[in-house]
């Protein structure tokens, strides 16, 4: 038997499980994962490269996210029985102000992970009955929460604030910002990329179906484009981004929309979709010769080139710039043109490197380097929990 | 007698009037004010530099704004017998997408205006109010509609357009931008201070109780701050400019408040006033010693450095800057704070010419020319209204 770390990352329509030894928690041993939850759910694993077939979910097991967990984490136990479950560690999106780092799960931290539902509440319930559906199948292991938000604590209070009554400030109406995971790796491995310059002023554009930026110096977080929501900041996938608040008083005084009604506006007919009115998906809208898809990836350039200049501000310059995440891992057309809307920084793309994806596609004349690093939020969840963990047993 | 254009500027809380000569409309010949509308109306003029004694306006007029500009239009005819009214023009706050260049006041017109109500609610109506009482004592005169909107049609699609579902930006849920009569006078005596430079990339701040800024780049505007409303943006006397818009659902779902009492509370309860629990001006809270009037005013300079990021990004670099309305014009300390936070670009200050609130305020070594110019909206009015009632007359 191998003792492993199981990684739980559970959003509205995908679970996602991975396992890591426990004493080397480098690459997952075994992944699986459950997608198109909501409509017809279907399963796929993987030991080592090679997914295994993909197979529907049997629908007495559909019902909700729990029990798709449970089913999920049967699977584990029946494709891997030599794997012994010793820890597991989960995403969780929002630690509040209280966790600026990974927590031990108990009672009391399950039951404040709850207040907090209300801040997320599309995704922090799933997160939790994630918590929930491995306690039921292992009461004995230890569990560790893994927050998006934890990263950004380190920011400077006027960062975190909007101009709002200060009572609304003090119970927690604050910009807390988000895939702080995916940051944190970056962070950690951003030496390799850029050596004494990684502690310099530093963007991470994290461009994915959801999409933030984030401004690092010294390695910490000094700001971040999206708020106290996933809605806020740049254009996304379905979600709007940056709204004059104005907006959503309009819809629903002046044109009679109910909450329900602009909360799915804004969250699901939005962003990409919504300008577009073709896909979600920029490899759809890069493919596209509709003036509308044209259109929609204009926008997020411009949107994502607005808010660069702001965090650039915030950190008086610019050193090197990263791009990670789908889009950013693997659009070769949008860093052209997010590199290209930085000349007046002095950055310049290397466009033999940035088509074949290179790690480095800044040209050599390039005043700051512009990298592309694959995100490892898995991982930095398993480090996590095997750390946290064994000092458990230690102490 | 002499004849004379009327610049009619109605606010939710004054009434502006100023009369300019029609021959050369330079200097205003005579103002009046009512201030303290919704409280206790009081009014002042002023022929040439010296303002009149205050007076209470009489209670039978101070039912609402129709009626109160009917009491200032008879102050005017008595104080200044020798003024004929020969045209009028006013300020409009929205002229939607199909007005960018100023009005001629039609029944048509008219109707198309109070459409865009909608829009700008607070505001709209009462500028209408002004338009009609003009009509109701001098039903002979020309009027001309200069709107605040109009200088900002000349931005690229993309910058006013938000991540929202298409059938929403076809029917004007669209980024108009405000304050367009000031940054159009800004731009219009430009190159009186910045020579040839003035046709490079500028950024207008326009920081008075309501604030915003503008990129021009050949003097057109090519970017703003404010959005579909004038809450957007900046941070602002009493409006919270740029805000999440999961806040605004949190506030009416979570927090079970009304759409009404969300309105309120991002119009007139936030901002400095939020912040610092003290005050929405800026004069009280830069003599006060309260970490949290210290606290508003970083955030004012945090968000207008990052929102000025934002727009240099656009324009590709920054070549001038211009300080201008109350805050712009009066406080020293603001602009001395904002140009530091420009060091990155090479913008410096000369201390004593900043403290002295001279024309240019930037250190020799400056890279980029960094100047204070007192507006002139209602100037810009003025001339517009002589142009375009002569023009009427001569075809």
């Amino acid at each position: 038997m191998t003792d492993v770390v199981l990684v739980v990352n559970t959003g509205s329509s995908s679970i996602k499980v991975a396992t890591y030894a426990l004493v080397d928690p480098e690459e997952p041993l075994w992944k699986g994962e459950i997608d198109g939850i909501g409509r017809t759910p279907t399963y796929e694993s993987r030991s080592g490269k090679a997914p295994g077939p993909q197979q529907a979910v049997p629908s007495e097991f559909a019902r909700g996210h729990r029990s798709l967990i449970h089913w999920l984490l049967e699977r584990l136990r029946q494709e891997q029985p030599t794997l012994k479950v010793a820890a597991a560690g989960h995403r969780v999106v929002h630690g509040g102000r209280r966790f600026s780092a990974p927590a031990l799960v108990t009672e009391t931290v399950l039951e404040e992970l709850h207040g907090l539902s209300a801040l997320a509440p599309s995704h922090q319930p799933h997160n939790l009955a994630g918590i929930q559906a491995v306690a039921d199948t292992w009461p004995e292991i230890p569990q560790v929460a893994c927050f998006d938000t934890a990263f950004h604590r380190s920011q400077p209070r006027v960062a975190q604030l909007f101009a709002l009554p200060r009572w609304l400030s003090d119970e927690g109406v604050l910009r807390y910002g988000f895939h702080g995971l995916s940051y944190e790796y970056i962070a950690s491995v951003l030496p390799d990329y850029l050596g004494t310059r990684a502690e310099g002023r530093i963007v991470v554009a994290h461009l994915g179906h959801g999409a933030s930026l984030c401004a690092l110096r010294d390695r910490h977080s000094i700001a971040t484009s999206m708020g106290f929501t996933a809605l806020d900041g740049l254009v996304m996938g379905k979600r709007c981004g940056a709204l004059d608040p104005g907006v959503v008083l309009h819809l629903l005084r002046d044109r009679g929309m109910s909450m329900q009604q602009v909360d799915a506006l804004l969250s699901h007919e939005s962003g990409l979709l919504g300008v577009s009115g073709i896909s979600d998906d920029m490899r759809d809208l890069l493919e596209s010769d509709d003036p509308h898809a044209r259109e929609a990836i204009e926008l997020f350039v411009y949107r994502a080139l607005s808010q660069l200049g702001a965090l650039v501000a915030q950190l008086g310059g610019l050193d090197g710039l990263v791009f990670t995440a789908g889009i950013g891992e693997h659009s070769p057309e949008i860093r052209r043109r997010l590199v290209a809307g930085l000349a007046w920084l002095g950055a310049s793309l290397d466009p033999a490197a940035n088509a074949a994806g290179a790690s480095c596609i800044s040209s050599p004349t390039s005043a700051l380097p512009v990298h592309v690093i694959a995100t490892d939020e898995e991982g930095v969840i398993a480090r996590h929990t095997c750390r946290l963990t064994q000092a458990m047993t230690l102490s």
